[in-house]
Parts: structure tokens; C-alpha cells; sequence
């Protein structure tokens, strides 16, 4: 069992001059405008089974009741938020087309009702139907823990007792599992949601049933008639060999995300230690060898992949929305085993980058890729063919007052400094509530208030010995603590400041930091990155894009010496903190041939231009044009 | 016509320090290799046909002949440069073998004689039959030009004859062409060969038809049963619009390489204006956009292909062996439309670089793939699954002498400074003998002798007034001439130092250039290569390899007033100029966690360390390790 638990998005109120914002564009923008597209692209249509061969109706693909799942979700944890009754009774609607989809032994999913009948579960490796399963159980939980108990969780028990029925190792089951995993952490979550413990044995199969021999996905290839060539796709489905013995993280970004909060929860639920042995590898592998700075991952669109240890490519990169979305989900799993400072790191680098750089500033526009670099053709869309990074993203923005926080026996964890209040129960029995008022993430003044709520502990808790455990960022040089105007005494802990003491009600804990403009550096090894720096302030990585450069952004460089500073502009981009300077630049000679690829280094003319770099999130918010996350040095 | 045409290397001898070298090798060493591996590997026993279903004999590959058909040309060459009696009967052997796996019909191809018969012809996209037998023609041009005439020769007829009969627009012919370009080239050889206008008629055929609506390949993929989704094959093959309208570079380098080679071919022969405007267009976007400055080309191994424009990653680069040799084959082409120095550029830096690597020193093992940085982990081969590219090699360096010189009407143009002999004429009827001793391409000195001969001229040549083109490379930044010890008036045309005058009988040209060491970087645009820099000096561009770097050819800078110096190492890779010096760089940080992806720039503990670069050529001959050729400026 894992030492801590999250607190949930339920028990916090974010009130951050940062996030609330992007949860009200989430809220008011977003949401009505995914609800919009699903309709006009026929996406609730398609669980209506209107559908026919001939039909002049859109023909449901494959994955659409994801999309509609992951809306559904995405819209209960927005109004868990704040009440809504316009988007309770969208709810309401589309919960009552899952279930009126439904079909009588429990199956559901529109395009195989409708469209392939006869090939339900033929084809497990490629048409997404224990993914669509997934989600729609996770729609069912959302709305269960908006709703409480309800036909949903209903329909989606019965899906799952189907699910439960048609897999596994006894005779007249099928071995399979699923090609995009998702059904793994769903069932979990079924299982927390009911304390049914035979959907956490189902999720346990799928996971461990995942690269045994024969492979199930060449075996099913065969039955279908094809080719048993499925040999170079297994590893892109994280199926080419036992979990377990999985070290490298391979394939197909989200889906190898998904197995991983899949693995991570069975480790945590079942107490597994080999599980998450493989897990704590994996995450080794990820984040020293595989993860972009912006906390992106996937170097390929080739099967939307991740590639060879340290090729991260800039241009190119995949970094796929729903990769981030779903590292920040890992890394708050994985945080929860021991509290560990870099599992909170890498949840905060996507969060805040990789994953928020997704969605417009206005909510109305998404990026499926998310390039640390752009020669200015890449931009946002409002819909995909395949859609599943808006809801994605909305789903992260309702859920993210889960991410603040952890409680343990006697310990209480802030992950994260973002404004707002939580409730908060120790195992020991100690319950309170703590307001948060910050500067961050744009300057470094946090200000923590506990109230401590007596009555319900076994002894005052004014009597008791407890834990807080504040995180250390990485990107803050100074950090400093004062408990109620003192200097507390406080140790190091697996990157957290730990204040042990007896803490009283109304105490306050003031932390300070310093938010240094830092520049990094890659490893070496990261050839994509030679000779370049990138921009760090806060939680944010910056960017420089052709909107503040008059020669264009690529051809700005940042010499060593460049002296920057950070200023606030609020009416820039929603209000971010800038990074300036005046920096000298090597003027073109004027006989090179303009269109030369390649020119020799000339006497050095060099002038001085005014640089500014924004935080990378916010780029493709002005004029198109080119953009890029690692400056070369000069 | 073309204004110029190239001097053959049946009329070159070539006597050179550095490529003299290289001939060798390939006689010695890498024909003999590939002659062992063709037999070894099945490739000469599939002409024999006896391959039957269920048979112990390896399976005729499908392009298996080609690799045959590559290895008899180049030994072809080779036995023409040199007259090697053992060759010549492995030569004969082989030509036996052709001919008498030749059906009745003309038809030539092991695999579908005895693999697939009943599917001639039926998916030219992808079986490469015409590719094949494109370099079956070839070979027997080669054998042709070696001995005269000849049984191969008329195979080759009767094979194109066959195709003629087959291809074409005529009812009852089909409407194709191959997915893998060569046969319009190999067309263009048969017709210099023997004069007959068919078959250039043939290969007009060819390039015209290409990507003509509707699209074959969806046409045959439709009759072979298929879905017709070639759609998005089409460009990969080049096939996506018709020839004369294509303006960017795409699809899979070598195929789109031979092909260019055709269609310039044509625009010289056949005085197609508006091809050769195609193949203008295509020079321009290669090679402003999508030239790796080792002269490699293709971005990507999936389908071994042209990316974007300015999308050169270097780890990732795939700059197949073949399409550097298949560059030089074009600029060489295109060299001789108006005797543009920029095309002589561009082959030399293919020749020097890109495509030299492809072989090591002692020519008996092979790159497919030539990336501009490795982290150590790629190394030379002796064979390959698909070995098109060590027998590519070997035809490059046998007709190499092809490449030094072009004449015209009244001139004569020298496009690479290699040391030897050559005989020449011009139109005006001035015929003569260049010998050539130069120090390049590791010093600037070249001495050219010319001797005449009058007795075959109209006018005695002592008074005929004629051009002599001497090319000032881009890498020369000093380029002095001397006539017979003085200096002579001259004009620049092209990139070429003009000198127009009554030459005479003895007349003594040297040329004096310096070599700086050149430091180049890329245009902005090319992301991957941001605050790095490259290393020129002469024809060759330079990398860094772990062998001479304590600490790692990866953690090595260059620091932009690091002072560099040549020296010349007889014993070091068979002899090379080195660029040395030392450099500064930042030592490591002490506290900097060792696995850390990124780190930040912290103050900067500089020290001294010994660099060395050797020409990128030469590299991964010695311990395996990283290499990069990119090194970052700071």
C-alpha cells in the first residue's frame, strides 16, 4: 500500500489567479464547445443506433463514444465544481444515450452495435473497444461521484461484468487484452468507486495478461485471417514482453501512460512489490532519458511514439496532448508511493507546459502535437478527426485540486502552490482545512492557514504531533519557511521541507522563494539540443516566438552574458511574466547568399535586439510564426 | 542539348594520393567481398533458377538481381581501369548467368521466373521489376563499354524491347511505371549504347506517365484486389503529379535521385524545356532545403525519405548510401546543362562526404545510413538484408574519373582537382591530354599540363582560341592561377575561373588555394543544427568521435575563438589532415545529479581540453563511439 493518498478535486476549492482562470474558460468555453462539435460531428447521434448501411447519417467510428465518454466525465467534474443546471441536464442527456445504448447482455459501443455487429472483440489490438469500455466507466464514476450511485455506474458495472465474463484464462474466455490501454486504471476506478473486488482482479488480468506468450494479438490476427505480422507492433502497445519485466519505455505515448497508472494503482491497491519495481524502472527510463523539458513526451508521429533514449527531436517532436495529460496522472500516482519531490517535479513540468500549451488561451482551440519548436505552420485546432485531447484536457482542469495535496498516516503533502482551500483527514485522526493564498506562479509569497477541526479527532488535535511536508521546487533557488513569523525547524525530505510539530489551530506558514530566470542545459547526449538553452522561471519553461522578434525568433540567439529580467504584463496573453533583455546578436554579413543552407562564420557584426521569451503554454495565442523552446547559445 | 557532356573515365587515369587509394580498395577489397557475399547469400545461384516451392535454396528476393547486376557493372569498371584477369572471368560468369536466365519472351528476373510467375507485372509499385531490370541494362551498358558488344548487351535489348512491347498507352499495353525509379536512366544508357531511338522513346515513356491521373499504382492495387489506398504512396514514389509539375523534393531519396537523373537526361537529349525547368525547380528546393551539408540526403527512415524543408535532425538522419552516390550521379547531370559551379559543388561535397563514409577503409564493410551524430551505436556492416548500397559504392569510384572533367564547344571545364591524366576534345576539333598532379584534397596546389595535339585539328591547335574552366571551390578563399608562370587574364563564369586563349602544346597552368579552416552554420530555419557549428576544410566536412575525446566526443564545444590548426597524420586513418587545438570548456558542475536530463547552467568552471577532428568520411573506423559533425558553438 502506498504511504499517501490524494486529496481529492471534491474537498478543494481553487481560488489562484492563475488556475481559476483556466478552469472558468474550461468551464464556460471549452466544454460547450466539445459538447458542440460532438453533436455537429455525430458523435451523440452515433448512440442513438440510427445508423444503418446506406445511412446518410455520419457512420460511428471506433472511437467516438470515447470522445462522448471523456466529455461526459470532463463536464461532471465541472459542475462537481461549480453547480450548473445548462450542463447538468447536457449531462443528464448524453448519460441517458449511453445507457439507452446499452444492449442487453451490457455491451456498449456504438460502432460495433451498429456498424460491425459481427466483429465485436475480434479485433482487440487495433479497434479501441476496451479503450471505449474504459472511458465510459470512468464517465460512470465521474458522474457517480457527482451524482452518487445512479444508472450509469449501474450500466457500467454491467459493461464491466460483461467485460469480466468474455476475458480472461478459463476455458471459453478469450486471453486478449487491449490494444490502447485504458480499461486497466477504469476498472480500478470501478473498484474504488463500488468495492466490487472482482473489477480490481479484472484490471490485475489485463495487466498481467499483457506480452505473455502467445501473443494474444498475433493469435487474433491469425483468426481473422491475416498475417500473424504483429511482431514489430507489440512493443508499440507495450505487449512485447510481461509488464513486469518491462525497463524501457516504449511505443505508443498515452497508451503506455495508461498501463502505467494501471500498474501504478495495482501496485498501490494489491501491495505488488514486482509491479512496482517495473513501475519505478519505467519511470527511471521516462524522465532521465525520454521526457522533453516541457514535460512532453513521444519523439514521433509514427505511431505517436516514444523513440531511443535521448532522441528528442524539437521540430519534430510528437508530445502528443493526452501524453502529457496522462504523465501528470502517472507522476500523481507514482508521487503517491513515497511522497518523492520528483514524481511532483514531473507532474508539475506537464501540467503546467506540455499539457497546458494544449488549449488556447480562449479554451476554443486545442493542439493535438505540442513541437518545442516551429518553423510557424503548426497551430491550434477547434476539433480533431480523432478528438481525444480536448476532453483530455478538460478532464485534467476539473481534476486538478487532486493534484495539491496528499495525506498520509501522519502527514499532510503540498505538491503544488495553487490558491484555494481543502479539507484534510490524517489517518491519525487529525482533520482541518488549510486556505492557501499565493503569488506563484508568477512570483514566489505563499501564505498557508490551518484550521484545525478538534472535535472530530480522538484527542485535541492541538495535542498532536503531526507532519507537513512542503515541496521544494527545483526551480527555486531560496526557499524559505516561517511559522507563524519564526523560522520553524525543519528537515529535508525526499525534495519536501518537513515540519514536524504540534500544529494549532489558525497557525500560519509563510514560504518565500526566489523564482531565478534559470537557464538549462541538456545532457549531452541529447543531440537535438547542442549548444542551446532553454528558460525556466517558476514552473514555467519559456519560449521565443516571431510575435516579438523583428528578424524572427529563429534567429535569435542568447549570448552567455545576456542579462534578463522578468516583468509581469497583464495584459499580455492573459497576464504572464515576461523574460527581456537587450541581447547581442551576430549581424548577417551582407554577401551571404540569402538562401545559402549552409555559410561560413564571418567577421562578427554584432548589434543588440530587444529579446523577450513568453512561457512556452501561451505561444500560438498572437500572429502565426515560427517558435522555439531551445535558444541557441551564441 | 546540354552545353556541356563529361569526359568518360574510359578516358581518365586517374593517379591521385587520396583516391588512387580509394580505387584500389574497391578493386581489392570490396568487389571481392560483395562477390563473395552475392554468392554466399543465394543472389548468384537464384539466376540459375532452381529454386522450386518447398526447395532448401534460398528464395530469390525480389530485388536480389539487382544486387547482382550492380556488382557486374561496377566490376565492369573496375576491370576497365585496371585489367584484372581473375575479375574478368567472374565477370563472364556472371553475364553467363543473366543470359541464360533470360525466358524465351526476354523477360529477366529470378524471383518472379521461378517465385511468382504467374505475377509478372502485377504491382509495379512495390516489386521492383523494373527497377531490376533497369540495372541488368546498366550492366550490360558497363560490359558493353569494357569489352564491345557483346551477348549482354543484346539480352538487355531483348529485355527492353520486351518492356517496350509491355508499357505504354497503346490498347493492350499497360499504363505503368516503376515504384522504384531507375529504369529511365538505364534506358537513356541503352540508347547511348546502341543508338536506337526506342528505347529513349521508352524511358520518355516512363517519366512522362509518372503521375498521370489516374494513378497506376491505385489502378493495379484495385486489380491485385487491394483497396486502392496508395494515395498517400503516391508521393513516396514520386508519382503524386506528373514530373513537369513537381517543385519540391519528396518521397524516397534514392527513387526520387534516379529518377532526376532520368528526367535531366531527357531534358538534355531529347531538349525538353520544360523538364528541365522540373529538374531546375528540384535542384533549388534540394538543395537550398533539404541538404544535409555531408551531402546526405533523406530525413527519415520511414520509407527513407525527403521530409519538410529544413527538417535535417542529425542522430535521426538517414542519408542512405545510395542517395549520396545517386546525388552525385544528378549534380553531375545537371553540371553539365550550363556548367554551373554549384552543381560541382554539391556533388563534390556528396562525393567527399556523404557518400565516401559509406564505405571504411579498407572498403569491406558498408553504411546504409549515414547520420550527421551517433551515440555510438551505429557501425558499418559487411552486407545488408537490402544491399543496394556497398555495390553503389563500388560503381561511384569506377567510373569516378567520369566526374573530373566536362567539354563543350570551345571549352573545357575542370569540376574536381583529382590527380591524373585525360584525354580530351573539344567540338572545335582541338584534341590534347590534361595530366593533373595536385596536393588537394589535403593541400592547394594543382599543376595542370597540357598537351595537344595538332595533327588531329582542322587549324593547327597552337592557334585555335579555346576556354580552359577551372572551378574556385567555395572552400578556397584564395584562388591564384598561373599560365606558364605568369598570370593570366581570367573572368569568373559560373563559379569557374575562365582563361581564354590560344593554348598551347606544354602550356603549365597551376593553381594555388588556400584551405582555411571553415567554420559553417546553418540557416535558422534548420532547427537541429541552432548554436552548433560545422568544420570545412577543402572538400571535406569534419566531425568529432569519442576516439579523441577523453571525455566524450558529446560533451566537446567549440568555443568561437577557439584557435584550430590542420596537421596531416600519415598513420591516422589511412592518412588524414586533422583539425587540433585546444578549446575551453565548462566543467561539470560538481553537484549537478549525474542523470539529470536538464540541468542549469551554473557558474562556469572552464577548463582546457585537447580537440581533434577528423574528416567525417573516415569516421567509425577506429573503437566504436559517439560522433557528432554539428558541435556546439559555446
Amino acid at each position: 500500500m502506498f504511504r499517501y493518498r490524494p486529496i481529492s478535486f471534491t474537498q478543494v476549492e481553487i481560488r489562484d489567479a492563475f488556475w481559476s482562470e483556466r478552469q472558468r474558460v474550461n468551464h464556460e468555453r471549452s466544454l460547450p464547445k466539445q459538447y458542440d462539435l460532438c453533436s455537429r460531428t455525430g458523435r451523440f447521434d452515433a448512440l442513438r443506433l440510427r445508423w444503418r448501411p446506406g445511412s446518410d447519417l455520419p457512420k460511428p467510428h471506433i472511437f467516438w463514444d470515447s470522445d462522448t465518454a471523456k466529455w461526459l466525465e470532463a463536464a461532471c467534474y465541472a459542475c462537481q465544481l461549480r453547480p450548473d443546471a445548462a450542463l447538468r441536464q447536457k449531462i443528464d442527456e448524453v448519460a441517458a444515450l449511453f445507457v439507452a445504448a446499452q444492449q442487453p447482455d451490457g455491451y456498449l459501443n456504438s460502432h460495433f452495435t451498429v456498424v460491425r455487429p459481427e466483429e465485436r472483440w475480434t479485433n482487440l489490438r487495433d479497434d479501441h473497444e476496451l479503450y471505449c469500455a474504459g472511458h465510459f466507466i470512468e464517465a460512470a464514476v465521474a458522474r457517480h461521484i457527482l451524482t452518487g450511485g445512479g444508472v450509469l455506474l449501474n450500466a457500467a458495472r454491467r459493461l464491466a461484468d460483461l467485460i469480466a465474463d468474455r476475458f480472461g484464462t478459463a476455458p471459453g474466455q478469450m486471453p486478449g487484452y487491449c490494444g490502447h490501454e485504458e480499461i486497466e486504471l477504469a476498472l480500478v476506478r470501478l473498484y474504488r468507486a463500488t468495492g466490487e473486488r472482482r473489477y480490481l482482479d479484472l484490471a490485475s488480468y489485463f495487466v498481467d495478461q499483457r506480452g505473455q506468450s502467445p501473443a494474444f494479438f498475433a493469435e487474433e490476427e491469425k483468426l481473422r485471417g491475416g498475417l500473424a505480422t504483429a511482431r514489430s507492433n507489440l512493443a508499440s502497445q507495450q505487449a512485447h514482453q510481461p509488464v513486469r519485466d518491462q525497463r524501457e519505455v516504449v511505443g505508443h505515448a498515452v497508451r503506455a501512460m495508461y498501463l502505467y497508472c494501471g500498474m501504478t494503482d495495482l501496485a498501490d491497491l494489491t501491495e505488488d512489490d514486482t509491479l512496482l519495481q517495473a513501475c519505478r524502472h519505467l519511470w527511471r527510463n521516462l524522465t532521465r532519458c525520454k521526457l522533453y523539458i516541457t514535460g512532453g513526451i513521444g519523439s514521433t508521429w509514427e505511431n505517436e511514439a516514444f523513440t531511443s533514449n535521448y532522441d528528442l527531436p524539437n521540430e519534430r517532436a510528437y508530445c502528443e496532448t493526452c501524453a502529457s495529460v496522462a504523465l501528470v496522472f502517472w507522476s500523481h500516482r507514482m508521487l503517491q508511493d513515497a511522497g518523492d519531490g520528483d514524481c511532483a517535479a514531473v507532474m508539475e513540468r506537464a501540467l503546467y507546459n506540455g499539457a497546458l500549451s494544449g488549449m488556447s488561451l480562449d479554451g476554443e482551440k486545442f493542439f493535438y502535437q505540442n513541437p518545442l519548436a516551429s518553423l510557424g505552420k503548426h497551430h491550434r485546432q477547434e476539433w480533431f478527426e480523432c478528438a481525444c485531447c480536448p476532453s483530455n484536457l478538460s478532464r485534467l482542469l476539473g481534476t486538478l485540486g487532486s493534484h495539491l495535496a496528499s495525506t498520509g498516516p501522519d502527514s499532510l503533502l503540498l505538491h503544488l502552490y495553487i490558491g484555494g482551500k481543502f479539507a484534510f483527514a490524517l489517518d491519525n485522526g487529525v482533520r482541518g482545512r488549510i486556505s492557501l493564498i499565493t503569488d506563484l506562479p508568477w512570483s514566489g509569497c505563499t501564505r498557508l492557514v490551518l484550521a484545525l477541526n478538534s472535535s472530530s479527532a480522538p484527542e485535541p488535535s492541538g495535542t498532536v504531533l503531526w507532519r507537513l511536508l512542503l515541496r521544494i521546487p527545483d526551480w527555486s533557488r531560496a526557499f524559505r519557511i516561517s511559522v507563524n513569523g519564526k523560522e520553524p525547524v525543519w528537515s529535508t525530505e525526499r525534495g519536501y521541507a518537513c515540519i514536524e510539530r504540534v500544529w494549532c489551530d489558525g497557525d500560519t506558514v509563510e514560504i518565500t522563494m526566489e523564482l531565478p530566470i534559470l537557464r538549462l542545459v541538456s545532457d549531452p547526449r541529447v543531440v537535438s539540443n547542442a549548444g542551446q538553452t532553454a528558460l525556466q522561471r517558476g514552473p514555467f519553461v519559456y519560449c521565443i516566438e516571431d510575435a516579438d522578434f523583428e528578424a524572427g525568433a529563429l534567429s535569435a540567439t542568447l549570448p552567455h552574458d545576456a542579462e534578463l529580467a522578468a516583468r509581469h504584463i497583464s495584459d499580455l496573453l492573459g497576464g504572464v511574466t515576461v523574460l527581456e533583455g537587450l541581447v547581442s546578436v551576430a549581424k548577417a554579413h551582407a554577401t551571404d547568399p540569402a538562401d545559402a543552407l549552409y555559410r561560413p562564420v564571418c567577421e562578427r557584426v554584432m548589434r543588440s535586439i530587444p529579446f523577450r521569451a513568453i512561457p512556452y503554454f501561451a505561444w500560438d495565442n498572437r500572429q502565426p510564426g515560427a517558435m522555439r523552446v531551445w535558444i541557441p547559445i551564441a
